[in-house]
Parts: structure tokens; sequence; C-alpha cells
């Protein structure tokens, strides 16, 4: 078990990758009006891609088109006072080939907010962070 | 009840300083290397402002030193596909005055990773957004 510098769990890529693949909630972090920007979304993964839907409208797809993102998904016990946080950056895009944006459509990837959201981003992971508080127990 | 342009139920101020009244873990995002940054952190609240407990040499306390960031708490619940979040946006600033931060030492604010954090950030809000997918039930 590798420790970072401050005592915290390292978790590799291959970790981050399976937390993402069981996550269903995350968030996109940004920047908006010079501003830094954070929005949860739910998400799915394609070809190791994190997919998220949005209206073409909406400030996520104005902000986070053709530029670099992070993605946070984490997951804490107050409790026990334990969890694990991935932090994933890439460039995110917008899905813009027709039948990229059909396949898509198949994801297990419905919108729980109400309103029509029928715009794909793509965010292709290039930078993992993962890190895991042991259990003092 | 108020929506926004994506159908979810907005949160006034007052109902956003209670959700963080009542939560334990937030997300700090901030910009490190000119990359979008986030991390989890626990906190607690001293006169309205955002408390958080780190290392003086930590990436946290290096890049959200006199510096605007957001702040993020967030509450999901996948299967009933509801939740709601909180976003605060606001100045963050190191605690340098002794007699401030020995005040927020009596701060329920024992950090969840090992190692000493003995050094206090403040974030005070200056714009809170506030969002809730309303149960379709």
């Amino acid at each position: 078990m590798q420790l970072d510098q401050s005592g915290l769990e390292i978790l590799d890529e291959d970790e981050c990758r399976a937390l993402l693949a069981r996550a269903v909630i995350g968030r996109i972090v940004f920047t908006h009006h010079a501003l830094p920007a954070i929005q949860p979304v739910n998400f799915a993964l394609s070809d190791g891609d994190i997919v998220i839907r949005t209206s073409r409208r909406s400030r996520l797809a104005t902000a986070a088109s053709d530029t670099v993102v992070a993605f946070e998904i984490d997951d804490f016990d107050a409790e026990k006072r334990t969890g694990w946080s991935v932090v994933v950056v890439g460039h995110a895009r917008h899905v813009s080939d027709p039948a990229d944006a059909a396949a898509l459509e198949a994801l297990p990837l419905r919108t729980w907010a109400p309103g029509e959201r029928d715009h794909f981003i793509r965010i292709r992971p290039e930078l993992f962070t993962g890190r895991r508080i042991a259990d003092a127990a």
C-alpha cells in the first residue's frame, strides 16, 4: 500500500477506473466567467471516456467545450471517517458525429433532471488521482 | 417552488446555509498549475465561513491562498434519482491571526486523514447556488 505525503493511500489507475465503472454520479469541474465552477452530473462510460448528457444551451455545454476539465467521484463514511476519491483530468469535447451520438443513446444514461438533454459530452481521461483514507480500525 | 431553466428547484441562500450547517464533507474547487482541481475535505462553519484544516505545505494550502474558490456539497439518491447540491463561491484566505487560529481549534474539525494539520483556511461565502431535483414520485 503506497501512501502520499498526507498519509493517504494512493489508488492506481486500474483502481480508479474500477471505481469510475461503479459510480453513477460525478462532479465536473470547469471554469465559468473566469471563476471555478462545479456541477454534479450522472454519467456513464464509453470506451473508457466519461460521457455526460446535457442540453446544448446549458452552462456546462458552453463552458466544457474543447477544454480541460476535472471530474471527481468520491464516497465517504462520516461514522467511520473513511472514504476515497478519484479525480480525472482530461479534455472535454462535444460529440458532434451523428453515428457516435446515436451509439451513446444506447448507454444507460437517462438524465435525472427534467427537460430535454439531447447533447453528449465526452471526457477522455488523461490523468488519474485516487486516494483512500484507510480505516483506522 | 422556483425552477431554473433546466427544471431544477432553486434553493435560496437560507436553504443553502442550512444544508451547509448539516454537511460534514465538501469539495473545494481551485486552480492548480492552470488546471481545474478539486479536493474533498471535511469542514466546519465559523461565523458563516467555511473552515478547512490542512497542512501548510499542502497543495490545497498553496493553491487556495487569497484566491476565489468554489466549495460544493451534495447528496444524491441513485435509487430515487433525486438529490440536491449547493455551490458556494468565495474568497479563500489563510488564517494567520493566532487568536483566530486558537478559536478555530475549538471547532469540531478533526481531520480524517493522518498527519499534522495545523493550518486553517477560511472561505467567506459570497455567492450561493443551490439546486434540487424534485422527487418525481
